[in-house]
């Protein structure tokens, strides 16, 4: 990486929880960053919070709440802008912690830490454009008999704090001010951050960055809170705290269901958004397999190997339709070359690595299924992830219910398929993911228009060519996706319908002018555009 | 009521359920309707549904599900007229059988099948309109550096077949086409209702109308179905089945968190979108209450007393600030003689009528809390509801958490309330609601003004003057509010939203035109209204 001194405003790592404007030093334990291509611990120790630190700090976003939702789209907006700004002017100090934390390769933190920043002023661009707030008014009827109609006008408010549970994957742009951070400030709703573990100095870098701008705006301190904790405990302790409003994760299935559990016993149940676990299903059909079965080998493989792995949308599963063999046989062997090429790479966690090595041997265990092809091993990486790739057949696949599982991490499973019936067959037995993708040659559309319309059942993201990984931050994308890539199907975590998850709408009937929100006047002085009688566009 | 001549196409009662096209009698016991004004039971008697119904039903609707998602806008909204229109046709007979299933009078039984039938045409506008696709298209740039920028499109898709719980107290806007039915249906959703068993004949002649209306323009038979079941059985089998993708109910508490509970232990858990429970707090500041406190005790009780009390709406409970004694003592002597005069009226079934009296037992025993009046009793009623009126003061209403429990019935607490603070304090400490409402002269306006932000984050709709019952069926109506008002306090039951609770955003990538959905299409063949790049209103 390029070595940049740090500029003097960059404040040094402490160590310290950031609660409202004060820095805590947790005493419930410590944790360090590990870079897992070394083993090796960074310096400082990160004190652990407890109890006491949640209440802390979900008083505080109480405290704000009132006060941050009343801000006016342009000073949220600013806010935001100044975020992404101050996250910005971190620079190499930044990418040079979140490389050392997680391993990802230097020109992908710059990646991500483009999409982080890019996103905070996304959702600035989208909270001044105010379509967010729903403003609707139904024009009221006095004389109307039997009885006169209300002047009804509605618009959407959040939901209270919301508490944000840091991925291990992607250190800033599902992190500490990531996609669920950026849509519920956005939303007007107070932020409390449990950090992943895995990248403290990140979090504390990132963190410190979003307070300064809560205070440059002058915003109630509790606006924006980053707390760590080990285990769940800390996690439990927010979900049920009574002040948070709503839950945003991205992670482990089990990690994402024990939240939403914790939410449903609470007195008052809250909405948790989990973006969870899914293996990507992608399609090969006999006419693009015909046609360029080894480029698709190759793009394949890349696909698989980006991130170690290690994202959400990692294509784990291929379904190769076997209507000509040479085919698929051209397209493995293409899939198999670059496997054996492919090197050996740092995962993001020694438990992730150990995880993923048990996740294959658990794979290549099952009868039925054929290792093709291993990448490199380093054993200079501590945290080492090998690449892998398995063939079986579709009646192998229909019979044995654990190939459906993810395994996170660079290994991939493709599944020869007999013909259309089975792959339908397959497709209907699969779990809601992510996303599904079709490679269709021209010859293919008529059987790709037939399967359209399982692979939108299936997934909340449909492609066609190319492969899953890579999600566009914009305003047509989903990241969502049925039950279990997420806990709620109706949403997404990413782009700017993530603020819908944070709102909802309130009614206002026959409230005076002057009395009602400003979205809602008649003047209409924040110029938004609104529905009046059911049709948008009118003021 | 009028008494006219059946029209010969009117079907004859024959107590079956209604399970795609055909009748199925039940063999898991029978009910009955009851007239609760005289306690007699009423012809034909229904057979009751088990678990094998349900299942014939659900399997119905999987099957229909991709064919009845796949009509046009126009095909969709002119079955929803036709259903509207048989149910229009159905006149006199099925007033008349409301009538003797519920106790409700006519007049209000008029109103309830205009509201019905104006809801269906409601929701077929809504579809043709095509706003609620929420089509969105992100423009692709292929030569954007370093990774091409993909062509995302998005449009909402349905959930899948739904399960309508109907209430009892609308035997016809809540129930078998109700809000539920209309708005699923317009998602592209078939429907599984299970009928509420207080009115099983008013049941078939709604259930028979639709299922006309289905065979009429030729969608599968399973579009809709209609079951009967008693106890939970059958409704716990109906929101377990793994056909089924979400639930719509209306009803107690009890019985809404039974679902939501039922439906997070499946194996793929579902939304229930359940409204429940609601006291509808009223606020009457001082200037009210000196200006017009005659005028807002008898519209008071205008209020309670409309459907005998059994409105979700129904006002529980009035806060009088009692800064001029004599003012809220004038206000409580016009509520007072309100009362004495109310009739006694028939409640919709024995067995509320008996929870009601029950539930006036516990209020009336409470320490602190006064009758002020009751209403007329008569004797030839069976199921008679009393009208009545408790008072106590803020103190006492602090101290004593039953006395914020929602009695279904006329009867209200009116708490007199020492000063703003203790108000306060009190609405802080309320359970959310799908109304609250506040009375202000000009001179309370400043006090209101600092209350509406604790209204709105305490439920769905906010009142300003007037009283909550009577629910506008439009687009700027909120029917809904934060738990246990609701189970989904992002939504609404009620108005042109509630279609958005069946629905979810599926993204297409890069996907050729040709197999596109028509509404994503880059001649945009529907017409519909789409974002393009964030921007509304652009093709």
């Amino acid at each position: 990486m390029t070595a940049t001194k740090p500029a003097a405003r960059i404040p040094a790592l402490t160590g310290a929880m950031l609660i409202g404007a004060q820095d805590v030093h947790g005493e419930h334990g410590e944790v360090r960053g590990v870079d897992p291509r070394t083993g090796q611990a960074l310096e400082p120790a990160y004190g652990l919070g407890g109890t006491p630190e949640v209440e802390r700090a979900t008083r505080l976003a109480q405290q704000a709440f009132p006060v941050y939702r009343a801000t006016t789209p342009e000073a949220r907006a600013a806010f935001l802008d100044s975020a992404a700004g101050n996250i910005e002017a971190l620079g190499d100090v930044l990418v040079g912690r979140v490389v050392a934390e997680s391993g990802i390769p230097e020109a992908r933190v710059r990646g991500e830490l483009a999409r982080t920043t890019n996103q905070l002023r996304l959702f600035a661009a989208t909270v001044r454009a105010g379509d967010w707030l729903g403003a609707r008014l139904d024009t009221p009827d006095p004389t109307r008999a039997p009885l006169p109609k209300p002047d009804l006008r509605q618009r959407k408010i959040p939901l209270g704090p919301v508490a944000v549970f840091a991925a291990s994957n992607f250190p800033l742009a599902f992190s500490v001010a990531g996609g669920d951070t950026a849509s519920a400030l956005a939303a007007g709703a107070p932020v409390v951050v449990k950090a992943h573990s895995s990248h403290p100095g990140t979090s504390e870098l990132v963190g410190r960055a979003v307070r300064a701008a809560v205070a440059e705006h002058g915003l109630p301190e509790g606006t924006f809170s980053l707390l760590f904790g080990a285990g769940r405990e800390l996690g439990t302790a927010l979900v049920q705290d009574p002040r948070i409003a709503a839950v945003g994760f991205t992670g482990s299935r089990s990690g994402g269901l024990a939240l939403v559990e914790a939410a449903a016993r609470r007195a008052v149940p809250i909405p948790v958004y989990a973006e969870m676990s899914s293996v990507n299903p992608v399609v090969l059909l006999p006419g693009a397999l015909a046609e360029k079965g080894v480029a698709l080998g190759a793009e394949y493989i890349a696909s698989v190997t980006t991130g170690a792995g290690q994202l959400c949308t990692s294509p784990g599963l291929v379904f190769a339709v076997d209507a000509d063999a040479a085919a698929t046989d051209s397209f493995l062997a293409a899939a198999t070359a670059a496997v054996r090429q492919a090197p050996a790479a740092a995962m993001l966690t020694a438990g992730i690595a150990r995880a993923y090595r048990e996740g294959v041997d658990r794979l290549s265990a099952r009868p039925g299924v054929t290792a093709a092809a291993e990448g490199g091993t380093d054993e200079s990486i501590d945290a080492c992830g090998r690449v892998g790739l398995y063939v079986t057949d579709g009646a192998t696949f229909l019979a044995d219910e654990s190939l459906r599982d993810e395994i996170f991490g660079a290994t991939s499973l493709v599944v020869r398929v007999r013909d259309l019936d089975q792959l339908r067959e397959i497709l209907d037995g699969l779990e809601g993911q992510l996303t599904a993708t079709v490679h269709a040659a021209e010859s293919d559309h008529p059987a790709a228009a037939t399967l359209l319309p399982t692979l939108e059942l299936l997934a909340g993201r449909v492609l066609f060519g190319g492969w899953p990984t890579g999600v566009e931050v914009g305003h047509a994308v989903v990241h969502g996706g049925p039950f279990p890539a997420t806990s709620a199907p109706a949403t997404t975590s990413v782009g700017t319908r993530a603020i819908e998850r944070f709102l909802r709408p309130v009614s206002y009937q026959n409230v005076p002018d002057a009395l009602l929100p400003s979205e809602l006047r008649a003047d209409n002085p924040l110029g938004i555009r609104r529905r009046v009688d059911g049709e948008p566009g009118r003021i």
